[in-house]
């Protein structure tokens, strides 16, 4: 599927994902979320799939380049993070729900799922731009800013809330990624002369992997995202990319486990949800407004680059990821939101994760399409 | 542990073992098979692992260099599948235990686990040799007649024995392997030309890995293992190799999914029935019998080859791996072994797979010395 969408000039990811939903339980129901011993096979590959995506889109990004947009970064993520938020807090609030759900509908808003947009910009070949790094930069701050949301709301949700914890939770997450940028990047480069003592021709190979998932684990550790630390491994080894050729070795391991995240993350697609008729229209504004929520806040904390890259950069932090649907239930499970709610958020998540790459495929290639023109416009004036 | 002993010019295999055994439930407890859960994410990396060591050691086999050897071959597996069954069959019941026990027992002796000799071959980097081709033929067959044997006992063991049954799954089988390596030869070679037209870069690559995988259920369906359908798949392949370079492909997944089955196995290694005092004298006797059953037999099967050969040949298929172990766990299940039975089964499968890799590169490395002292020796008669 994802072949057949490369041919026709999509990204393969979507492809991939409808492969998911066809192979999912509400076509053949050959992966099936509800039997958690099968489905547990391919969730290890999706896992191990999507920490080697952002691996090797870390391995194409350098670190000072990430922070030269840093500033940018930190306004996107912060607005697309309020901004969601609030919209989830106050629409909740004014459908006649508690203030705890209203707080966790927030929550589930917030957190974007940089996989699928990563993906697509990597599948249209445009991971060098300043939108894509930009993207990037504020995936990581978001998700940082994701664990403070949630660490305030599940605090609520039990009726106690600690604020030296949740300082102390935050702190240790930002200072994670600080230590791996700022020290991470001078270390292996002091080191990296060394390793050329190693023989086997693939110690390098295996160092990275070894590092990529060391660096995920300990991100898991501290309630971050596995795949930031994998980001973060891949743009600390950018430098050394060409010289030990990771780009290259690490393509095969793309190839096989990467379609596997993409393919569970389809067949979690739960269809049925599109059915409580009595949900559609509440679901559908809460929808609108998650869209609505990372295309304004993101949006308008990238406005500086034009509108052309401020757009792109909305549209490519809206999809919300497992995340969303992690908060959700975590409220579900401590009884503090009611399956209906729990089913919105279902719902939100699904239309923004597939809604996600065919729309920012489109406006790069009509993007690209404007340039050619009216490069061919200004031809004969240069001639 | 793989890169240490790589070093100290031993095979990276043993490294792993050894690896997975201080991972494992007797030393630090990470990968600890009593937790089925967690177990569970490294088996699936260990099968999808052992697959892709098969496939690729099928990829530098030809077809026509398996079927040259093929007498060779099933003479080995023949002779290798029989004497271990009668050693093993014939000492149980010189113990005072029953026939259907002696029967369960010769079977556990049977399986040659390929893998293990395999991955030494090719850690040496012999893979192209005689040998290397007589066991591996040898295994396929061996796996054939393995499943013949455990088809009977089984039978036994639920008092039913159904010879048409018995007859058409070893049909199937032989059918199976005759027909991927006779047809699917032709076909693929028909077919490739037209996988020029592929466009995307890695196409061929990800139909190998649908073809891999395809290969392995499918002789999985028929009770063959799995490694038999991936090895079949990877020789089938082996005339696209140069052209669509599978085997650089192929090396990142290798590096990184192979040693995952080498631990897991090192981490299932149950260093207590070790302990066991009262069983030791049984366990050892059993263990020399199942490694002069194999010596003898496949020794005896390959002598036309020379002692050399042959000896190299009946070391490298004594290694008996999970196959063993199931066997004795069905009987276990179907309440027909006892436990001090089964644990005797477990001991042999532990010794001779642990002793192989040594002796085996101990061996092929004094070969290689006593070649070139001759070769210096006669030098001057040469100059």
């Amino acid at each position: 599927m994802g072949e057949i969408f490369a041919r026709i000039k999509q990204p393969a990811v979507i492809g991939e994902i409808l492969a998911g939903i066809i192979l999912g339980p509400f076509v053949f129901g050959l992966i099936n979320p509800a039997n958690p011993e099968a489905f547990g096979i391919y969730k290890v590959l999706a896992e191990i799939g999507v920490i080697i995506l952002l691996f090797t889109i870390g391995l194409q990004t350098r670190v000072d380049e990430i922070i030269k947009v840093g500033g940018t970064s930190l306004v996107v993520a912060t607005l697309g993070v309020i901004l969601p938020f609030f919209f989830g807090y106050l629409y909740t609030l004014t459908t006649e729900h508690s203030t705890v759900e209203a707080m966790f509908i927030g929550a589930a808003m917030v957190a974007t799922s940089v996989g699928i947009t990563a993906r697509v910009l990597s599948d249209l070949g445009i991971l060098d731009s300043r939108v894509a790094k930009v993207i990037l930069g504020a995936a990581i701050i978001d998700d940082i800013l994701g664990l403070l949301v949630l660490a305030v709301v599940t605090g609520m949700g039990k009726g106690t809330i600690s604020y030296v914890k949740i300082a102390l939770i935050t702190l240790e997450a930002a200072g994670f990624v600080a230590f791996i940028v700022i020290i991470g990047k001078r270390l292996v480069i002091r080191v990296a002369p060394r390793l050329n003592f190693i023989k086997s021709r693939n110690s390098a190979f295996i160092l990275a992997i070894v590092f990529c998932l060391g660096l995920s684990a300990v991100a898991s550790y501290i309630d971050l995202a596995a795949i930031v630390g994998a980001f973060m491994a891949g743009m600390v080894l950018a430098e050394l990319n060409i010289e030990f050729n990771f780009s290259l070795k690490f393509e095969s391991l793309y190839d096989f486990l990467v379609p596997f995240f993409f393919v569970v993350m389809g067949s979690q697609v739960d269809l049925s949800v599109f059915t409580h008729f009595n949900l559609i229209g509440s679901a559908l504004i809460l929808t609108v407004f998650a869209i609505l929520g990372k295309l304004i806040g993101c949006g308008l904390g990238a406005f500086r680059l034009g509108w052309k890259d401020a757009s792109l950069i909305g549209v490519g932090m809206v999809p919300r990821g497992e995340v969303g649907m992690i908060v959700a239930s975590l409220g579900l499970g401590m009884g503090v939101i009611s399956t209906n709610l729990y089913s919105i958020v279902i719902f939100m998540v699904i239309v923004t994760t597939l809604l996600t790459p065919p729309v920012l495929a489109k406006m790069i290639s009509s993007m690209r399409r404007k340039k050619m023109e009216e490069e061919s416009e200004e031809l004969p004036v240069d001639l």
